[in-house]
């Protein structure tokens, strides 16, 4: 979690990632893509439709305890059985961003158990969050999520929770793209 | 507070701020420029013997209370008799970007007074932090100073208390370059 760990996710007509859907859930939507390849660097490739970059690293409203309880059952990417994903790009409004650090994470967790719903649903659910707001993208945040074929209903049920809470209403954008690991 | 502000701070041997001064206080030293150009927008020019990028955003660790008491008494950048200029790259080391949210803030504050210490200073330093490590860049921090010429030996004393401070055990590398506005 000390690293810096940026990514390009890269949208177009070749890729590890195989787009089943592609949904705008709020504001303006992406151009729809056959596949997404991710490389672990800052690009801008020529022949994308659009690629989105970030960067995982420290965490923004994680406390300790926190961090402990989601180390001792997380489970890391890649995983074999692990062929379905999903990248969710996320903006926030400018009413969050204005708000002190307290003020979000009060929102972030006290009102909303992002953290807590979150924590449910591990290991079932693979992770990895990259931060975009200080490179200039056009979203704040890429989440990544990794799962097996039999988890996709508990997966959504998360979404659907997150969704559901007041953290929700400061999001602006967001797309909600699922994939399958392209194995030809 | 709300906006994203991008800068780039280039140096080379053009610019409106003229360097009176680098000393490296930590860690691998900035190759010597004569000045200091800052864009406002992340480029990457190709006259510049280094070029630092940054973005000033949403604050990290300030409360509700905090944000208000700054925003009281700080005066903006650009004052025309805040001629001097501080320019102060930071790194924070593996150990601080492995702690949590909460962990980083004791420290920050209840340990080391950061915020409030920086309080006293104001309207005299106006200053602005931008955000270089989710660009990947070689410094985490890029902070800004402006004062006036009469506010120098104010200015010292705020950094040397900053430096003595538990939170700068975990700073391994810091520049302080000094500079005067060039009205040529």
């Amino acid at each position: 979690m000390t690293n810096i760990n940026p990514a390009s996710f890269i949208g177009g007509s070749t890729g590890e990632w195989k787009v089943t859907r592609m949904q705008t859930i709020t504001g303006e939507p992406l151009l729809p893509v056959e596949y997404i390849h991710i490389k672990l660097e800052h690009i801008s490739p020529k022949n994308a439709l659009w690629v989105l970059r970030g960067t995982n690293n420290h965490t923004r409203y994680s406390e300790r305890t926190e961090v402990d309880a989601m180390k001792a059952r997380q489970e890391g990417l890649g995983r074999s059985h692990a062929t379905h994903a999903a990248l969710i790009p996320i903006r926030k409004n400018a009413a969050w961003w204005a708000m002190a650090q307290d003020e979000r994470r009060k929102i972030f967790e006290e009102e909303s158990q992002h953290i807590a719903m979150s924590m449910e649903y591990l290991p079932a659910i693979a992770r990895r969050l990259y931060h975009s707001r200080d490179l200039g993208e056009p979203f704040d945040f890429l989440t990544w999520f990794e799962f097996a074929p039999g988890h996709e209903g508990a997966f959504n049920a998360l979404v659907a929770k997150l969704r559901a809470s007041r953290e929700w209403e400061f999001v602006d954008r967001e797309i909600d793209i699922r994939l399958i690991k392209n194995e030809s």
